[in-house]
Order: structure tokens, then C-alpha cells, then sequence
């Protein structure tokens, strides 16, 4: 059961679960992000991956005001990297990947799956509290003692965190030997109305970095 | 910040935390329940309670096909207690408070909100896992863990359950002597069209019981 965003990350993930010989069950998540762009990555990544199952579950989060990922909040632009790495950013849904996790956790005991994969990232973004292993850790815990798979013991629920210590360049890397292609990707916080990126946004300078880092040539079209 | 089915349990939760000084925001969740009069019934009580807000959030959880409660499969008739506390229940919704308490954690973050009131319950329905207390502390760690409120330590957040320890009887109880008016409350798992109570599925019959231990009749109409 892998959380598919359709950004460049979830997309590196699935491929390592492919890798590593899971059959692949994607769910993403539609919480009213201003964009359907990255919904429509997350097919596109999905196709290419030829998932067993991909499932996209509504749930409209608009009640959340004051994330600018969720509300008319102005995504920050041209920021430094350490301006980025300071305190928590305002794109920070309020318990997202919990809720993320407990929609995968619902599925893969329906699926009889033990293996969930989020593509959670410690390093470029210390600002999120949901994208560190003792957050992983304590979920792991809810998902043994929250569920009957789990309490009666068939399922030994297991959250793997693959990309947690890496750095966006070698979670590039990574996704370049294992053939992950990146064009199918969506990243940016706030493309044009055609879904280009604007390149200028903390996901998109974060990307545009590790492309150059990992001395890759992004295959994305950007604005500026 | 209380979650409000509109069934008895949670309108009594609501009840007390008022009775203990909370300002009250209700959340219901409309997840694909088969009928919606549960929905209705959450409106009544929230509007008799003259709660601060009520939110509903919609989240189709039709993907979990295994359950009673968001499919088509037959919900189970004059079961005995005991039947009914062997096992977990065919009503059982694969991680459902889980997802319940991940949302109303992203909202009490959002409202500034440290206190969670949830009506779970580990003595009539001991089968469901994810209404005991090793499960509410373990999403108690969760909660502080993965939020923003939680890490800068603004908000040590509380899963309240007031419920956890009581019989039906002993929820009954309580919520009269606070004047919880439960002829406003909706329990029944397989209404009749216009809403009326079956009188035979496990809530029914939990409820009917509960009433009749507690020496209270039951305001709600019955098909049998």
C-alpha cells in the first residue's frame, strides 16, 4: 500500500516498493488541493508503474484555514534554502500524514496488506513534525493496536519510510537508477492554469536543487 | 472538539464536556454510512447543545467494501450479548477512529484546541480494537508527535473518553441525569425508510437493553 501523491517523491517510493518485489496498491489522497495537477500526476505515475490497484479517496479538508496548501493562503516564493529550514512552513497541513496513514492503514487491513510505504522526508523539510521516524514510529504503534488485522495478529503492520534520511538530490539519484521518470511528475505549489511549475516556490526550488545536486537536468517544463 | 455521530454515546460525551466547561466544536464525519438519518440526528443534538460550531466532513469510504456500515452486506438481527461480544463485529469499519481522531486532531490544531472528546466504548462492543485505552493512548503519543501545536508545545493534546468504562445502562444514566434528550439521537443500523429504528440489529438491541437496565424508556420509536 503505497501513498501516491504524484509528486517526485511518492513516485520514488512506489518504484523502490516495486523494486524490493511488492505488488504495488496506490491510494491517493484528493483533499482539495488548489490544483488537480498533481491528481493527475499521481495517474499518470500509477499508469507507468502498472499498479495492481489505484484508488483516490476524496475528503475535503477546506475546513483546514490556515494551510496554504488547502486555502487562498499565498504560497511563499524565491525563499533560501534556510529560510525553508526554519520552523514550520505554512504549506504544513495540520496532521496530514496521519490522517494520510490512517486512510492506508483502513485499506491495507481491507486488502490484507502489511507493508505501507510513505514517501516521508526528514531532511528538506525538518519543519514538518509528521515526516520524522518518531511520528512513524507511534503510528506503527496505532496501526497494531487499532485494528483487528492487527490485535488478532494476521497483519504485523510495517511503515516504511524509504526516502526519511535521504536529501532531495539522492532521492533523485535513487529514483534515476531504478528508471523512475520524473516528467510524469508534479511538484509545484502553484503551477499556471496549464500545470506548469513556477520554479519559484519551496517544492520547486527544493526539486530544481536536487536535479542539479544529483547532476540530473529536471525534465519538467518551469515558468521562470 | 467532539466527535458527534448523533448516536447516544457520542451526543452523552458532548453532554458531559459541556457539563465540565468546554466550549464545544462538533465534528461529524459523513463517511458513506448507508443512511443519513445519523447525520440528521447529529445536527439536532449539536443544535441542542448550542455548540461554538459543527463541522461535517465527507470522506466516501466506499473502497472499504468489507464493512456492514459502508457497504451492502447484511447487517446481522437478534443477536444475543453474547454473540455480540465474541469477536469483532461485521460492523467493524477497518482503522475507523483512527481516522475519526486524525481528523479532529488536524481540526483541534487548527482551532487551537487541546481537548478531543470521543464516546468509544471497550465494555458492549469489546470487539472493536480501536475502542480500548491501549489504542487511545498509543493516538494520544500520535498527536503530540505529529503536529505543529504538539512539538512547540503549545497544546498537550487530551483524547478524552469519558465512556470507556460504562455500560449502556451506566451512559444512560449519566446523560439523563444531565438532560441529554436522546429522543433527538439515532443508534439503529437498518432504519426503515422514513427513518423509524429497527428494534434488531446489535445498536438496537444494545440500546433497548441499556435503556431498560437504566429503568428509563427509550423516547425513539421502534418498527418492532
Amino acid at each position: 500500500m503505497v501513498l501516491l501523491s504524484g509528486g517526485l517523491d511518492s513516485a520514488t517510493v512506489a518504484k523502490i516498493a516495486q523494486a524490493e518485489g511488492f505488488e504495488l496498491h496506490a491510494l491517493t489522497v484528493d483533499y482539495g488541493q488548489r490544483h488537480k495537477f498533481e491528481l493527475e500526476a499521481a495517474r499518470r505515475v500509477a499508469a507507468a508503474l502498472d499498479v495492481h490497484e489505484h484508488l483516490t479517496v476524496r475528503i475535503d479538508l477546506h475546513y483546514l484555514q490556515g494551510s496554504a496548501l488547502t486555502s487562498e493562503r499565498e504560497v511563499p516564493k524565491h525563499r533560501d534554502t534556510e529560510a525553508m529550514a526554519t520552523g514550520i512552513p505554512v504549506t504544513y497541513v495540520p496532521a496530514r500524514n496521519t490522517l494520510f496513514l490512517a486512510l492506508a492503514l483502513g485499506l491495507a487491513e481491507e486488502r490484507e496488506a502489511a507493508n505501507i510505504f510513505i514517501g516521508v522526508n526528514a531532511v528538506d523539510y525538518s519543519g514538518y513534525p509528521d515526516c520524522r521516524t518518531a511520528f512513524i514510529k507511534a503510528f506503527e504503534n496505532v496501526a497494531r493496536l487499532a485494528t483487528k488485522a492487527g490485535v488478532e495478529n494476521q497483519l504485523d503492520f510495517k511503515i516504511h519510510t524509504p526516502l526519511i534520511d535521504l536529501s532531495k538530490a539522492d532521492i533523485i539519484r535513487r529514483g534515476m537508477e531504478l528508471g523512475v521518470d520524473y516528467g510524469l511528475t508534479h511538484s509545484c505549489y502553484d503551477p499556471s492554469t496549464d500545470g506548469t511549475s513556477c520554479g519559484a516556490c519551496d517544492a520547486c526550488l527544493l526539486r530544481l536543487q536536487g536535479f542539479e545536486e544529483a547532476g540530473f537536468t529536471d525534465p519538467l517544463p518551469y515558468v521562470s
